[in-house]
């Protein structure tokens, strides 16, 4: 069994993890028999959208505690998750992907990661441990991996922007449908489009389930690995 | 194509509807062809939880912002929703079907329901068209019914006290099993346990699919009498 850490952001679309993507995540990976941690960072968010009439609220949200509602309260503060102790990590979407977990959404290429998430990814891709993102997640990737000489192949799906956004920060990217997936293999990097381009929420499971595979094919191998080098 | 409406409660198994049900729900709907709506009554919640820490927080939030996130902004003010426009409706469970569609959280068999959840189901009754519940959320449909001669046959799995409530408001309840489902064809009344019995998110995923298949069959075949009536 594969111990898989799950990076929430809040709790909707429009400021925190799109919760069908997390949850969608999150049924995919215990029919795959892994075993799930939830994490977020212990920060505000951004800001509070009210999604009904898709505007700023005003009032102040913690990122960690809007997660927890995805994570039925079963959820640890990122800073305490350590690469050593998972087997893979996986990033859902959501403008919170974008607006917590890094400001890609208001700074674009010259966006700030959030430390807790920069040191983890760092720290599972030293350990040569796989990581996953979907829909807007993998611009965090392209960021982190910026300057490093790594140059990880990604997806969005097809937008244009983002597909430039990614590649102006020396990332590689390819085109996906809904339900495919994007696996660099010497980077142990798996990304999917999810709602950047699907149409409904089965299209969504689809490709997070394909995802997930992809993971815990990667996880089994390099666990394999380790324990025979 | 069926057109179901799914009633939500907010956002959060503690103060709202049970995420992973809910979204759980949606997915067996797409999956099984039915045509969406999501609705949840504009008012506020019964108080917020902090699902981190388990405690209230003195905020104020509405129940159908909340439920915004869950349904992606897609969403109607249940009041909106008539019978006559819908072939089924179906509420998933967490603490808000008890706390904000019905106070049975606080009230017990003495609880109020709210207007709206009122008025919609017996408007389904009447009308000859199914109603599904999981987890807590049958009690709403046994105190609607309280004393209107109707009986219903519903489940929430095998929990003792919340059973005999059931049974206290004129309703008569039969144990099942995390993944199974409590049809009463003659009030095409749908139930299933979901989380007052499933010990992960794969158990609520094959319960509430089992339960859909239920729904759809009954509402497909209702829409039949309907037209030949």
């Amino acid at each position: 069994m594969v111990k898989v850490c799950v990076v929430l952001s809040g709790c909707g679309v429009y400021d925190g993890s799109e919760i069908h993507e997390a949850v969608a995540l999150l049924l995919a990976l215990q029919k795959a028999g892994a075993e799930v941690i939830c994490a977020a960072p212990d920060i505000d968010q951004m800001h509070v959208v009210n999604h009904m009439a898709g505007q700023e609220t005003g009032e102040a949200r913690r990122v960690l505690d809007e997660s927890a509602r995805i994570a039925r309260g079963k959820i640890r503060d990122l800073a305490e998750i350590h690469a050593a102790d998972i087997d893979a990590l996986f990033i859902p979407g959501g403008f919170g992907a974008a607006k917590n977990l890094c400001t890609f959404a208001t700074m674009g290429t010259n966006c700030i990661v959030n430390s807790q998430v920069e040191r983890i990814i760092i720290d599972m891709f030293e350990r040569k441990k796989p990581v996953g993102a979907v829909c807007i997640a993998p611009v965090i990737i392209a960021k982190v991996f910026e300057g490093r000489g790594v140059n990880p192949v990604l997806t969005i799906g097809t937008d244009k922007s983002t597909a430039d956004a990614i590649e102006g920060m020396g990332a590689r990217h390819e085109n996906r449908t809904a339900t495919e997936v994007c696996v660099d293999e010497g980077n142990l990097i798996v990304t999917g489009p999810a709602y950047m381009l699907a149409e409904n929420i089965g299209e969504v499971f689809e490709g997070i389930e394909a995802a997930v595979k992809e993971i815990v094919r990667l996880a089994e191998q390099q666990k394999k690995r380790h324990a025979s080098a």
